[in-house]
């Protein structure tokens, strides 16, 4: 959520001139996205008129060699008509770069802003996009693992260990039953896909009610779809402190998901568990965070608790009122 | 250099509804300026062309009370054909407001890149630049004492104390007798007027070798003309470490500043010595930031150093080469 690595403006303008796009009359480091170094350029663009960039510098969280995947698959998903930003080629149609020493990579400027308390018809429009999404992903041939998966989820809980009760008391406990209920309960045989797995309100863009664009598909890998649906669910319907239920924000998410794509009953019945694996998965990673950043840091650190909320009321939610009719 | 106060994006679409400026489409976060978070705005344009503003949220640093100074200082600047980013006035007339509960501002944006690696062209423009602007703000009625004046570097050394020395053995001995060389010849007599103080490569957008915007006024105050001059040469015409000397840039900045505006003989006497001083004030806040950022923060700390290197070559320095003729 900052700019890790400063290029010179200098060095931006010569990195463009490998691309059909203009000269450089505007550079802004922006504050957005995972740990990468993202900037949004302006340039004068190849027909004269103007043309925004983001310019992404990827940073250790990102792994170069996941990025034929992502490349791949946002070109797969942007023709066949998803609002999504595609990394763009260079004249000799080379799309991975490097600049300031890193991965890096020139992708389209979407417009759009992301809403921080939705509406239902925000809701609505979002789940028809991730319907949409899931769609257009059939074909798609890439695979990438989900390194938080549920396995994923037990090693990061072992490295978390005794540290858990630090966050709150009893946590530690409370993550080992959850993880033994998972490991019960976890539905084997439903429809898998690529999914997006972190399709937060921040990386949905809109204007108004419409949806202009989704973003940040750094983590998008292969696992249960209907598990990305409850991954947006657990993002979408509650206050950020997790204390407060939107329900018509979920009915919303739900109906707008089903008319685009369809939920199988199998997908509908196995709901309440996906959704308790996707608050674990974001209170373990929040609590991982929480233990290994200093208190005085400048990082926000992203409170776990708010996921331990989420899990709750899951566990305890009348599975009718998830995903409303 | 991050955003401090996160404001939601519906928040600023409402406050830009005071503004004949259209309806948002875009806003990012951007890692700019001094301790303020700012934002680059995209909005649909009172024309529906579409347009960009700054909005800038004030955090600590700023006092609110200064805002007037500044606002007025570049109407007055902007009317005079200089081209600083203008405060906007909402359909009341208003250009202060409160979001996200700070101070906030709408102001222009203008387009240009900060250069790094000044070419001689480069520095000429920025040394009219700076010349155009003091002929502009001459017959400006606004004062703001400089707080960083040679008072304040006593001050600011006083508070630094015994930790000079964490940084460098000796460097407080260093400070104590350069501000005692300060006290004993720095000049009484020499124009003064409202000055940038704080014209680094990073305040002025260029594209190409023309100057299109000067930005960042907000250490402006009233002090000593050809200082302003001083803290530019200091911060444009070496490596960034200090150890590199440039003296094409120094003669092309000389050069330029002296076809805009002109310099007096006494104020050519004294360059030197305002070189002296500019140099010691940013080894001071920087040295006065190092002490107090612990070591692992995230926060980049600034080299004092790279400004004693200054420093030093000023204070040894022919005076007949810092200018060019």
């Amino acid at each position: 959520m900052a700019v890790y690595t400063h290029v010179p403006a200098e060095e931006i303008d010569a990195f463009l001139t490998r691309y059909d796009a203009g000269r450089l009359v505007s550079a802004k480091g922006i504050a957005e996205g995972v740990e990468n170094s993202n900037y949004l350029l302006e340039t004068t663009g190849a027909d004269g008129n103007g043309h925004r960039y983001i310019l992404t510098l990827y940073e250790k969280r990102v792994d170069e060699a996941d990025l034929p995947f992502f490349m791949d698959l946002l070109d797969h998903l942007g023709a066949r008509g998803c609002l999504v930003p595609r990394f763009i080629a260079d004249t000799d149609g080379k799309r991975l770069q490097q600049l300031g020493g890193r991965p890096a990579c020139l992708i389209e400027f979407l417009t759009g802003i992301s809403v921080t308390e939705p509406t239902p018809a925000q809701a609505r429009a979002c789940g028809v996009a991730l319907g949409e999404l899931h769609r257009a992903a059939q074909g798609f041939a890439g695979e990438r693992r989900n390194a938080l998966d549920k396995d994923g989820w037990h090693a990061l809980a072992a490295r978390c260990g005794d540290d858990f009760d630090q966050i709150a008391p009893g946590l530690g406990a409370r993550v080992a039953e959850e993880l033994a209920f998972l490991d019960a309960h976890w539905p084997a045989d439903l429809p898998r896909s690529v999914i997006h797995a972190d399709l937060f309100p921040d990386n949905v863009l809109m204007l108004g009610d419409e949806v202009t664009g989704l973003i940040d598909f750094y983590f998008s890998c292969t696992d249960i779809r209907a598990y990305d649906l409850a991954v947006t669910h657990s993002a979408w319907c509650f206050s950020n402190d997790g204390a407060t239920w939107y329900g018509d924000r979920a009915t919303a998410i739900g109906q707008g998901y089903a008319a685009a794509h369809g939920l199988t009953d199998a997908e509908r019945a196995a709901f309440p568990i996906l959704c308790r694996g996707a608050a674990l998965r974001f209170l373990l990673t929040r609590a991982y965070d929480w233990i290994n950043t200093p208190a005085d840091a400048l990082v926000t650190r992203k409170d776990p608790l708010a996921y331990l909320r989420r899990m709750d009321f899951y566990a305890k939610a009348d599975p009718a009122e998830l995903l409303g009719a």
